[in-house]
């Protein structure tokens, strides 16, 4: 093989050959290697919900302990330990990025109306809306506490303008919200704010509190825009595909709540005049019938763009790898490489 | 007058003595000496409400430019300056507390499910309560991206503390909302947190930004802190006594939202039996009938509640003046002192 036919796929396959390491699909490596500084942050987590108002940690710890599998933090934890940094300075920063995921998340239950999260009633059935506002707030006030006590201003950087991307995503998103029109571009700019921006910060953060060169935090920059990227993709692709016990919420919320996905983006541009009408007045105009989730998933499955979604996911997962190839082989790594073939196999 | 006889209320007399100053109910001092850097706050603010997303500017400045005092930013400025401040940084973070403001304002209005905000529609109105929701959090990311800019810590400190706290005051009142016993402590303990934590906040940072000893410090948190609490009591009695074009909102807006206020809880605690039960079918139950309001006013002024808010809210005042007296007369100083006459002649 010449220097010449070197093409980003064939890098990645030298490379981890070099390795001598085949990706498995499973979080066990990772959960493993982070259990104890995952510990830490659990115990963080709590102390952190706690307030003297009761309302506030009974909601929080609902949202909290329901299960997630909390990849956010462990990214953090694995980029920091990839990077050899040996300090504690990642935990409170995962802690602050966990509050920051779960206000957005309570926040985000309200806009969408949403009735499950997690396979558990959304905090705001048993709760109301409005405490779910309120406590999301506290959440994020927390949040930026916690990682103004590290006192460092790099991750602060990071971090605030981690927060004000989402919130600007999730305002993409809710324009965009009942126009089947859309393009990918916007599709992409919603995922990249609203998903990818956590990820590339929780990445980041293992570089920038371990001190290393630029070139190693651009990496995981990269590694981390792609995976969240892929991540969300495949949640796209699962809303009209999966199991809804795995899913912890119900197949077609996202056609119920009117949002432009990639499988009806695709589906949308390949169909004809009276499908294309079927969406506008489906998603576009909110009038949906008893049968009209069955005929969606038909033009869904007739334009195999759930296939397309997971095609395009496994482009981002082959970057996601190829973005760590400047880290030499070593468990971290190997952990990292299984994340990302086990948020694709999700769909599987 | 010996020293054995300089109680408080002395003690200021002669320090007022001294400086040779009787303050003036009035604004118009502060917004003169302020009128410059509320104009470089004002062109911050704009330019940090920007985004791609249309939406976000065209909500934000809605209310952002819909005549609020901005007392919060200028009493920034103005402890800045009355600590000898020269330099800048007091800009970005008295923009970053109008957008924590705002964001609260937002948020509170979607709580409150409130019709009218400063005289004019609510946002939620206009845009709907999930916009409301998604720019708040927006804001509060733009508010934190702006205090981290200015690179230093302690701001960090004082304005994420400030933000955790204001949140927990909200669910504070949202859990002790429709219970007319509650307590005078109750009450003070959610204005302490709703509001008077932003004026500390405001206030202490001007003699953090000037790098002034403890005791100046503690001085403008005291003078925050009771201003702030004076601020709310006389919008609390505004909001039974008030002109609805001066308040910016509906005369009973309180009663309708089921709050507890000061005003209530001292005719509830006089009360008789029947009265009592008045007030817990009102604020209590939510069961508000067409003559309600006109009762409560009645009560209200059966037992003079608004004339014992007052009272309380010039006490407040008077602390506010006291912990100004370690300052030497300037017009800072004298302009600070007015705001403090102007808060409470707002409820004349």
């Amino acid at each position: 093989m010449t220097v010449q036919n070197l093409t980003p796929q064939n890098l990645t396959e030298k490379v981890t050959n070099q390795d001598h390491y085949t990706p498995t699909p499973s979080l066990a490596a990772l959960l493993d290697l982070t259990a104890t500084d995952m510990g830490r942050i659990n115990d963080l987590i709590l102390q952190k919900a706690h307030s003297s108002v009761d309302m506030i940690p009974e909601l929080a710890t609902h949202l909290i302990n329901s299960g997630g599998k909390r990849i956010r933090p462990m990214l953090t934890c694995a980029t920091a330990r990839l990077c050899n940094y040996e300090g504690l300075d990642h935990i409170p920063l995962a802690t602050s990025i966990e509050f920051l995921h779960t206000a957005t998340l309570l926040h985000d239950d309200v806009v969408d109306e949403s009735d499950m999260r997690r396979g558990k009633k959304a905090a705001r059935l048993l709760w109301g809306n409005q405490a779910s506002v309120l406590v999301g707030d506290y959440l994020l006030g927390q949040s930026f506490k916690i990682m103004v006590s590290v006192g460092q201003l790099e991750p602060l950087k990071i971090l605030s303008h981690a927060s004000a991307v989402i919130a600007e995503g999730e305002v993409m998103q809710l324009v965009t919200a009942g126009n089947p029109q859309s393009s990918q571009d916007d599709y992409m700019a919603v995922v990249n704010a609203k998903t990818a921006a956590l990820f590339v910060a929780a990445s980041e953060l293992g570089a920038v509190v371990a001190n290393r060169p630029d070139q190693e935090r651009q990496a995981l920059k990269d590694f981390g825009h792609t995976l969240g990227i892929l991540f969300q993709l495949i949640d796209d692709a699962l809303d009209y595909h999966g199991d809804a016990k795995d899913l912890g919420k119900q197949v077609g919320d996202d056609f119920r709540d009117g949002k432009i996905t990639l499988p009806v983006i695709l589906a949308y541009q390949a169909g004809t005049d009276e499908e294309q009408k079927f969406w506008q007045r489906t998603l576009g105009q909110g009038d949906i019938q008893d049968n009209d989730l069955d005929t969606a998933l038909q033009l869904i499955s007739k334009y195999k763009t759930i296939e397309s979604t997971m095609d395009q996911a496994r482009d981002y997962g082959q970057k996601a790898k190829t973005a760590l190839q400047i880290f030499p082989a070593s468990d971290w790594k190997h952990a990292l490489l299984d994340v990302v073939e086990f948020c694709i196999e999700r769909a599987n």
